[in-house]
């Protein structure tokens, strides 16, 4: 197995753009700071897009969908046939993704990964499947390792069909029953966490569902107490999607595609590829503080300061979804407002 | 001076179409909850205007400007002429107000109730000027009697072009140089605080000026002891443009036409308008937890929960604005959604 391609470089941001945005914005009609995090926006931007003017007119949204073996232990409210019914509903375009990329006018790309519940060739659905589903990480690793370079290969092919589109974002969304009992394992072991600080109520447990998932998560974890670098505890603790989101962020940042961050299980996947490969972080821009209870430690690991708080806890790339329209408006500032001097506005 | 509309009676929200909407969402193909604000911003909208699909498409801004004799106590960062020169740059589509109705494509209607800084008949500028500035709050009541009836009666009628033009929403901003002194003033009167703890670095003042404006309001409210009730307090302490908010706020709440607040000197208004006519509180939706210092404790006074807190501090209904586009999509998932039945998809 070749897993080359995930070490080569990352693009890097302009420095000069940075300096000529920061002297633009420091010359708009506003006191200076005024804008806060807007202003940092159309900076960040501009930095990565190499440009006077960013733009996200056209963003690119992937939701990668998978089950999980772990699904067996009873961690999710939900049963796992979810995972393939809504495949037909975000291609359908019933799903809470489906109705935001709409409303965004975003290209919604939808993958199939593997599901128990096949749902089949879907027209507008992807099909990528690896296997049923990955491993019960409770008593094996989640994925072979051809199995991971398949995952995260699919990710990367994403972001090919990003560029190709001439996306100038791109996110990553993800649907899978027993998704956060992964992504919960998966953070814990990159950040030397025990089970019982991050596990969360994913969709829906009460108070003794997640104690029962903390344990699942614990017994992975010291299942897979040897894999030490953060592609094998990707393999062994990870799934389908939570790869395929790693690979796509690492071939993001290598062509230089900045890219919207959304909840708990994309920053998973995310501080993965950032410990795979540190040049990806510049290219990651963070959307929200989802509900779920271990998505603030991941946050905090990523230095991360995300745009919303709205107590969402849905995935999908709903929450990112939700905050493009800031980014749109950051960029609408930067390019439209009047300086002081266009407009004849006496300064401080 | 006829005060009688402020006291007439508020629209009363529709408890049906309130548990219709939270019906609906509990059968949308999520996790019940899962969309956190999102849910409740639609729930909300859809109680406030009586509907099963609410939506906020057309969206009505009216940004009200006005000097400050109190700026004569060098309480602000830039010169008073700013005020004026705004207005013509709100016009020519140069601030960001400006662009940020266009990118939602919303109604910008600029008010001048006069500035020191003339600057005359400009299109697009609805002339209702009542003098050339507030009085110095420091010495004398802010307005009198009848420039107080003015101001809010140019609220009003705001609020009548906006319903004419069939607005869903109706949002209000501000600019004048020195208002957050105003509007400090106005809220320590109303909460009984006293200056120190509310007032804020404005645009851009640093510790030293933090501490001249604090003094300055401090001597504002000794001067106006003797104002007990709101409407008093808000005529000796507010300002032309905060007089017309909290006018507009009222008369949008009698209309029964939801009303999203902006930042520090809105809320201020809004807290004027609930004190004044405590059924207006219903109306308001709160877009952002400002930068500036005294925000918090309007919000916390009114029992507020805003959407964003993204460091912003510029006013002129710039925050909300950025916020807009989250209740357009709660409404699009409210009314864009798959049920579990429609999808087939199996529930919890």
């Amino acid at each position: 197995m070749n897993h080359d391609w995930l070490f080569a470089a990352c693009a890097t941001p302009d420095p000069d753009c940075r300096a000529q945005a920061l002297a633009r914005q420091a010359q708009l009609t506003k006191p200076p700071g005024s804008l806060g995090a807007l202003e940092a926006l159309a900076v960040r931007l501009a930095t990565l897009q190499r440009s006077a003017r960013p733009n996200v007119d056209r963003v690119w949204i992937s939701v990668f969908a998978a089950d999980h073996g772990v699904a067996d232990e009873g961690v999710s409210a939900f049963p796992q046939a979810v995972t393939g019914e809504m495949l037909r509903n975000f291609a359908d375009g019933g799903a809470a993704i489906s109705v935001l990329a709409r409303a965004l006018g975003a290209t919604l790309e939808v993958v199939n990964l593997g599901t128990v519940n096949d749902p089949g060739e879907i027209k507008s659905v992807r099909r990528a499947v690896i296997a049923t589903a990955s491993a019960n990480i409770c008593m094996h690793a989640a994925m072979t390792p051809s199995q991971l370079q398949q995952a995260m290969a699919a990710g990367a092919d994403s972001i090919a069909a990003a560029r190709a589109a001439q996306a100038q974002l791109f996110v990553g969304g993800e649907m899978g029953i027993a998704n956060t009992t992964s992504a919960t394992a998966l953070a814990c072991a990159l950040l030397g966490t025990p089970a019982i600080e991050l596990a969360g109520a994913g969709t829906g447990l009460d108070d003794a569902g997640i104690a029962r998932k903390a344990a699942v998560v614990e017994r992975a974890l010291q299942r897979h107490v040897a894999a030490t670098t953060p592609l094998e505890q990707l393999r062994c603790l990870g799934g389908f999607e939570i790869a395929a989101l790693t690979g796509a962020y690492i071939a993001a940042a290598q062509a230089g595609l900045p890219v919207l961050v959304d909840g708990f299980i994309t920053t998973a996947a995310a501080l993965a590829a950032v410990r795979i490969n540190p040049g990806v972080r510049d290219w990651l821009l963070f959307a929200h503080r989802s509900h779920e209870r271990g998505h603030a430690c991941l946050l905090h690991a990523l230095h991360a300061d995300p745009l919303l708080q709205l107590g969402l806890r849905l995935g999908e790339a709903s929450g990112a979804a939700a905050a493009v329209p800031l980014l749109r408006l950051a960029c609408a500032l930067h390019a439209g407002m009047a300086t002081f001097a266009q407009a004849g506005v006496s300064t401080a």
